[in-house]
């Protein structure tokens, strides 16, 4: 793996969850003494990133700029299980729920040192990126994607 | 009003809305020249937070530091309808939904130029703050905060 | 003044300061329950941003999308005074202290209650923007700006 | 390595260079395509204080909670070489440029695909924590960190 944030996949391409290991640091803690809340989303979104430059072989930057190809949310839903700190690595799991016509979904869950700490789904809609468009998932993402569907954990 | 971020809530104490204005810059915007994903639930959060500062009289930094009381977040959901761009203020209304024994829940919607840009809900919980426990609403609070109690918008 | 954040100028035109005043809240602030010091920068660069907004009528975004120019930054260095917290606004004047043949500088400072919590000096550079190419400040920007060059502040 | 953020340090004891590997990403960059000005001290701070993990074993949180010690920037410079983006990750290299009686120096400069991108010059302050009292760097810290003593990068 090249890079320090992105990180550690489970290496067999057959499994179905992804981990995205980041580093939780004093930057991300508010006065609580915990990551603050607004931080959640953030991480998610940077294991959500990740997958896709680990399965699919671009990250959102290369598939905007080199693919013309955007995939804004929808929606999204997090519940807060038990607070992060910068204790421990935040292992954050993506796995791959849904492919619709045009849309994504994902399901990811945040653990530290065994704990879990939040659980979240995400709904992203693929669009022309220069146009704001919806368009179908292109065929060659499917085909990579689809192998690691899986139904969304309890 | 003091400051300019947290700005304009409607005069009458009476009106169950309260509309914190949020200056959308280059520094919140994406490649896809659009406010990014992760920037909204932040959003979302400041005008929660301005809440607290205008209709309680502490916002969460008075409310930990001066009251020891936390009130962090056990769920939240958004649905993002349109994006949100430097183009004009965001507009984020803040509805208090719910006030239980121990849990307060909020509705916020966002708009840019009169067009709804995301809704949001928030599930929060009373703890004390230093040790982490959960505590019923302090009597004064929940006083002052009932009169803004309203159904969640549809 | 249309939105929030971006706040209170000095009404005249002949004056060299703009003031820009922030909401700081719970989410700027670090576990020493002063604002986290990597905030600093961005507040001071979205005063600047304010800036461009009120005395040149583009901001970063307009210029980038609708003029097709950018200002990176070349060099940024700051002092820090007295730490920023969520007590009062945070008031950031920017003085524009340098009009070169390509570049800009701007000195700003912050103020909380009256205290001076910072100050720093920027140095941006003109740039076509889809082409990363340096360029020299067009006429009609120099011309709105040169009346508000002022001397840095000691 | 435990986690993947605060990534690999150069192997021997000896070496004065530390170096912190960063995963820029989508949410990094602004409309310019480029991380945004605003994030380039963070990823220094990030870098700087992984450096206190790794070569002193407590992190700024660490340092806080559990020795009641902090670490308050007095100043930071950063000069900006060439633009950060998604493509590489970010190799941010930590020098430790001084140890005064209460104060300590950080060089960090940043890399991408072996291009300087930036410099950065950093003074901090010891600090009792819940004080905010001026303390003399304690010896113990003193004699971990001086054999990682360099001169400033040229």
């Amino acid at each position: 793996m090249g890079d320090a944030r992105s990180s550690g996949n489970d290496a067999s391409a057959g499994t179905a969850s992804f981990v995205h290991r980041i580093r939780v640091g004093w930057a991300d803690c508010d006065p609580a003494r915990i990551a603050y809340t607004g931080r959640i989303p953030y991480f998610a979104l940077e294991a959500i990133d990740a997958w896709w430059q680990h399965r699919i072989g671009n990250d959102w930057f290369s598939l905007n700029i080199d693919r013309n190809l955007g995939t804004p949310f929808a929606r999204l839903e997090m519940d807060f299980r038990f607070h992060v700190t910068p204790r421990a690595p935040l292992e954050c799991t993506v796995h791959l729920t849904r492919l619709g016509e045009t849309s994504i979904g994902f399901a990811v869950d945040g653990h530290q040192a065994g704990r879990l700490c939040f659980q979240g789904k995400f709904v992203c809609v693929f669009v022309v990126a220069d146009r704001h468009e919806k368009t179908a998932i292109p065929a060659d993402i499917r085909a990579i994607a689809e192998p690691f569907l899986s139904a969304p954990p309890a």
